[in-house]
């Protein structure tokens, strides 16, 4: 038997699984007018540490679930718990992406009567989670300016298929060689309507304008007709 | 059918077919004594980066080959093109690594007289490329240390399995909260054979301690019996 051709099948096999667990875990999510948003980036990007900063500015408005996507560990997770948000951690045992029936799994744990906005965190990695739809409203991309300004066109799949994208890192901008304003276009040349937010974890500057983004998006979410 | 049990079933039997290709590859190596390195680690991480600093300081005595792995671009390999070493570009069209059959696709490619060492670049991706053997003699992980302390003990599985670890990017410690100590310690907690380097690509520093073992690397590998 032809090992590619079996691979492939498989693969598509695969992700058509999970685009129908996806659809369903999208229909509960609807159903309980919870926004709920993928959050992918490279190990290191920031993805946790803009939690932990957005999590307390949303927090006085907004009813939030983390669900925490590891390899191994529940590192992540515990950061996120010492905000008192609910939180459940997946573990993947080495898978390199989450997919939509490992949250599936997960969402009886959560109080859908005081949830707003509910953010999955991927597993770090900026390949994989871009194929594997999870029920999403839509997916946010972290990257961290440290990267490289050639990321984006390196990486086009998930830019493509992202509403946002928070730039990382600000604060080391003088220090890198990192030309913003390129990054930027190689960004809006992939996909021109995706949200762009400089933000610097470290210090604060430019959070603000990514919480109202977002902020108004679980606005949006909860009054747009099913 | 049960998909799980499908799916498992494949990713054996492409591991396995994977691993058999491997051992082929690796006897190509050894037969043409060259010692073949794969290069892992995240995006922006400072894969590329590595390479166009090592190359210079290596190639009054070593005769290098390039294998880069990209998912989509040639940006990598121009980027090595101009230090006048062959150098073949892999374009994995969405894959989130390289197995050992794209590299013994290109292996024809290059001058086995006279290589006497191949640096293959993986796609940026700290997780997937862990499970790929490409023939290598070892692998070698370029860990950025602006992505945070935490890696090593959230990444495990290629930090078990490689020979060294380049931390780059050391000219941002000052700038970051990372704490070098602990980092050290988890990746060799892991791992206490591995060797560590501390590297600034940007400003120079530690690369010489790097291309000295690389170097006597490649000279014990010469010297090595089949």
């Amino acid at each position: 038997m032809d090992s590619n051709r079996r691979e492939i099948e498989v693969m598509a096999n695969l992700l058509s699984s999970n685009d129908r667990q996806a659809e369903v875990n999208r229909a509960h999510f609807r159903k309980h007018n919870c926004l709920a948003i993928n959050v992918i980036g490279s190990p290191g990007a920031g993805k946790t540490s803009l939690l932990e900063k957005t999590l307390p500015l949303l927090l006085m408005e907004i009813h939030i679930g983390v669900i925490e996507g590891d390899i191994f560990t529940s590192k992540d997770a515990d950061r996120i718990a010492v905000h008192e948000v609910p939180v459940i951690q997946i573990n993947t045992g080495g898978g390199c992406h989450l997919d939509s029936k490992m949250v599936s799994k997960v969402l009886p744990e959560f109080n859908w009567q005081a949830t707003d906005l509910m953010i999955i965190e991927n597993v770090g990695n900026l390949v994989c989670p871009a194929d594997f739809d999870l029920g999403e409203a839509f997916k946010v991309i972290v990257l961290s300016i440290v990267e490289g300004d050639d990321k984006p066109a390196k990486y086009p799949v998930i830019f493509r298929n992202a509403k946002a994208v928070v730039l990382n890192k600000m604060d080391l901008e003088t220090f890198t060689d990192v030309n913003m304003e390129n990054m930027k276009q190689d960004i809006l040349a992939i996909n021109p309507d995706i949200q762009i937010f400089e933000v610097s974890c470290r210090n604060g500057k430019g959070l603000q304008a990514w919480v109202s983004w977002l902020t108004e998006e679980v606005k949006s979410y909860r009054e747009s007709k099913v």
